[in-house]
């Protein structure tokens, strides 16, 4: 099953557009898990937010960046974190992977063939060479940044190039719309949540491709706004990612239940919103 | 020592503005190495590679995508093939990393504590406030996309932007400038040697700035032209990254050797340029 299909299949058995970002921070997790070592500490936290959500989410999103900064034990961590996610949902690897063509045919090996994640996250930065070889890969995911959520996306994303001058983020989506038509891989988009505005004018260059949105949550996205303007025709399309609101929901034992709950709420906060 | 003074005191030491890029292909490697696993296979490889070019660079740069490639024993590898360098040549992780602010601080702390890399390359995408976490740690390098080698790199780098319309490449260029001169990191530019006459504009932009130089060698940049455009007053400030055509000079047990034959060549054809 093509990736798009896999989050598709399981935002419908799950009656959920939630991505679970698997942002793990030691200095957050509940007292009981400090004392273990650092790659212990990393499965047992990942995987009780896994086992307690598993039924609730469309997909789960690794951050690398969370376990690089656990050396060595952080990436034996995410390779076990990996094998602890049930087969029927889909893992994005948030990597935002960008490199000149020979470099880049080694990570999309390794992303997807060694370490076997169904979807990986990319920086155009170095343009359609650079992520030509992720699109070989039938079926898998290859999400490119379009319009990031952070404050600072803005002065390269939105500056106006081209003619007639169109912003980075649009010229960007409609080559990812083109290139999804003529490539193998399942491609999609990253478009922060607190940009409902560009959200939708991504949506209406791009009516199939599914979309991530990341800033759900902590980062305070415009939750309705994000959601109304990001849906496809059929109320789908959207990869709702929230990462701290859901890991750090509790801080006791029962840390997991809590992710549960919250994970539960944003599930019918969204589905409220993509029925209204 | 600073980064950049790091590079300096190791260029002015080996007489060498050459920098060795890892980049391990195992389906490359002599065929005495291709029976070891690929953990071990990897560390032999590049040690020996090492070994042979230490008193010959002004640094390495550990490629991440060639070890990612071969899964968690890559990881390894790398994590051991750092032990293995000299602590007086220092090390550029090519990461190209690029995250927002709470991800990328977690790639800083990671890169530079967990791991212990001296500089790591950076990806502009998503603005400085996705860059800014790395500025903070004092001392590293910080080496940041510019102008990169690849054909697709235009496409996004060329354009202009801004009144008066200026190419990307060339605001970056500016900004890595002023930020260089307002943080404690030591920043860097990426550019690619295959585009001496950007190099040279961005040179004179960023005249004490460190310019790594990929595409040297295999990749069949203008060497020349390429060196006169980036050497800084001095004559140094430049760190040319080859890769395969020192790796793979020798297809044999004696493939070191060969490796060291090449770096010396590639060392003695830029030093007779920079003084030319």
């Amino acid at each position: 099953m093509r990736f798009a299909e896999q989050v598709q299949a399981t935002a419908e058995r799950n009656n959920s557009l939630v991505c679970v970002g698997l942002d793990p921070d030691l200095s957050r997790v509940p007292a009981h898990l400090r004392d273990l070592d650092s790659k212990t500490a990393l499965i047992e936290f990942c995987a009780a937010i896994v086992e307690a959500t598993s039924d609730l989410v469309c997909a789960y999103k690794p951050n690398l960046g969370f376990f690089v900064a656990y050396g060595l034990p952080g990436l034996e961590a995410l390779a076990e974190i990996k094998r602890r996610i049930p087969a029927n949902v889909p893992i994005i690897l948030d990597a935002k992977t960008g490199d000149m063509s020979s470099t880049a045919s080694r990570y999309a090996h390794g992303w997807f063939d060694e370490w076997g994640f169904d979807a990986v996250t990319v920086n155009p930065f170095q343009g359609e060479d650079s992520l030509a070889p992720f699109f070989k890969y039938a079926g898998k995911g290859v999400i490119v940044l379009c319009k990031t959520s952070n404050p600072g996306g803005a002065e390269l994303q939105d500056q106006r190039i081209g003619d007639p001058p169109t912003p980075v983020y649009l010229a960007l989506a409609d080559r990812v719309q083109a290139w999804s038509e003529k490539n193998l891989a399942s491609l999609g988009l990253v478009v922060g949540a607190t940009y409902p505005a560009h959200l939708a004018e991504i949506r209406a260059r791009c009516p199939d491709l599914p979309i991530l949105l990341p800033g759900i949550g902590a980062q305070q996205g415009d939750l309705a706004g994000s959601i109304r303007a990001g849906v496809d025709a059929r109320g789908g399309g959207l990869i709702a990612s929230a990462s701290r609101s859901i890991l750090y929901a509790g801080s006791g034992v029962d840390f997991a239940t809590q992710a549960r709950t919250e994970a539960e709420k944003l599930r019918n906060q969204i589905n409220a919103i993509r029925v209204d």
